[in-house]
């Protein structure tokens, strides 16, 4: 591990900085977090997008929210092959173990995993289809989302709706686990979708009634 | 979809509360991340675990770190198969779209997921260790950090040095992707592994001149 | 008080933005409420529990309810001997100064200090029976609902019904204050018997035609 | 208990509604709460003034905070004599059973209680004095916040120096209870001193390097 390197400094000194000023004035919570183990309230699957804070948002400290991010918080199908499968790891462990009462996959605007998947389905970035991409490979998760989409003619659009259509099909491929299935049809679980509008600040939240994404405010 | 539920009213009031408060103070800056895109210095791979804001720690804003978070911070090792790698599609993104300069790894203590572990390779868990589990699949990828630690007899005490074997895998499992390879043998980014104690408020560095992790402090 | 602490910054930012939406919305009630003072219809005996939110359950504002709480809803007997009584000065309070209308109980299911009254009345909780626990002390009040309820053979059926008999009996209680007595008899309060199903989001009311609780529903 | 009554019919009716809505919403919550018990973060001391919602300004849902609510937010002084002390029960349960992190007392503006405390103190209101009212002896705790703001000459100035004094007072008494004072010394509790004006919509909270209260925002 010769080729791992020091901490940037500007790093050390914030996290001396928080040592001496968030973390002790909640020493004693942070504490109770390590003696009395995690009992976060909700699951949330979000991008790595680094414009996207979800704890934030939602006014959230620490202990609330178990989090996985991945590229356009997608869900994969349920695929019970033997393989690495992290998103369907952290799903299992917080349903399973952790017992989460709520499931929130979080999408939000100017999504770059989404325009990638755009352009690979539209042919337009050969590199993410060619099969050797990760990436690629990761966005055809969404590739029903494109087809899904067809009737709009301007691709930023097209976008715009794609990125809810990742969030409606991993809530979608969260109902294809056993475990997810029994716990919502056992009313210990409920899964949410939304939409978080980086620029503007808005939340869209999916509503079942009407089957569309509407604003929460 | 018609299982997805409306969003808790609680999560409702806070981000109206978020909104009118934090976004409405810095929305030149949202504007400005919507518009320019993100241009984040590094990228994070930390542990879905609650109790670990990568963020605050670090005293950082929305736009500074590309996140994936996932159980156990794990990296699985270079498998260019085709299949869905949510993991290796984020490190990828990371590393070729945005070029990072600084990849981090921050472990934890009190990590479930490395326990879960070790209580599988110890033949005390066979519902992680019987192929079905999504969790025990996952966490095999730390099975050679269970291997490297058998000099300690306390289950304890192994549990936290697995929680730091699993930096070293993740950070040796980094070194076979050649896109990570590439930009490391060309300075163009650093990796980073990290130990963080949720109770006391620490951070240990893994420092190459010792090969071995020390507070940064 | 040099031991004090700042307050934790995750509830600096929610109070922000409670301020920012729910107060800058309701200003005028506000300022209505401080400058008339309060006029609360009725006042409620609940327990500390943090799962019990008796301002939701009934869709209630500002200014509606009078509210004490306290370990297991008790109302300790009339004992005017000139001590700290801080149960006693609230229903003063209530009756003699605010003159509310109604005085609820609200009991709750799966309440711990009724789970403890019950090991320390079945001799399984000597720490609360050493005369040392304020705890043990306060639960006293409920050992006539232990007594009251032997003819349940199954400790849990024993301490769901003690849940109700801790409203039965601060009820029975509440009428040996002589300002309640007169003010119950002048028809000028109501006493009401409640108790609320976390769980499964019921409510119980005491129906006097049938000396027993059934649901409101 | 035959002079219980049944529900004011408009109580049912908004209880229906939240069952429908807020329940029904957020159902698997309720049952997780009921079935894995409550882990409060915080414990609240706070009046029983119809005015103060101390869930709704810090943005906490059903399981946040473990509420004692009294008279002016008393905590009297350590005294271990076998008698029912509703507070100190509340306060022992919160930090030897639940081992919340956070103790906050919670004083407010135009408190009714700290009002008839000056009176009663100032010579004015006789029947507080009379030793024969609960409400005049439970505020007989605040009598040395009466006599440490000698130096106001305008009663209502005293008056809200007093609501302060209110807070203040309630720390030091905490502090006189070794199960309190052990957890502070251990660093797994703190203890914060609030002071809520309500017509405003402010917050002050006690600042221990200043020794005096300062505004959150």
């Amino acid at each position: 591990m010769s080729y791992a390197r020091k901490l940037p400094g500007y790093l050390v000194n914030r996290f001396r900085g928080w040592r001496a000023t968030h973390y002790a004035e909640n020493k004693s919570w942070f504490r109770h977090l390590a003696q009395e183990g995690q009992h976060p309230r909700s699951m949330l699957i979000a991008c790595c997008d680094s414009r996207v804070h979800v704890t934030a948002i939602f006014g959230a400290d620490q202990g609330e929210f178990f989090i996985h991010r991945n590229i356009a918080n997608l869900v994969p199908p349920y695929t019970p092959d033997g393989d690495h499968h992290g998103t369907s790891a952290a799903v299992e462990y917080a349903v399973t173990a952790l017992k989460v009462a709520h499931l929130l996959v979080v999408g939000h605007s100017n999504c770059g995993g989404v325009r990638g998947c755009h352009d690979m389905c539209a042919g337009k970035a050969p590199e993410l289809a060619s099969g050797s991409s990760f990436v690629g490979n990761w966005m055809e998760i969404l590739r029903p989302g494109y087809e899904a989409t067809a009737e709009f003619t301007d691709p930023e659009a097209r976008i715009a709706a794609m990125e809810k259509q990742a969030v409606r099909i991993s809530i979608n491929n969260l109902m294809t686990f056993p475990f997810v299935k029994d716990a919502v049809e056992n009313e210990t679980l409920t899964l949410h979708g939304l939409w978080h509008d980086i620029g503007e600040g808005g939340l869209e939240a999916y509503d079942p009634e009407t089957d569309s994404f509407a604003s929460v405010l």
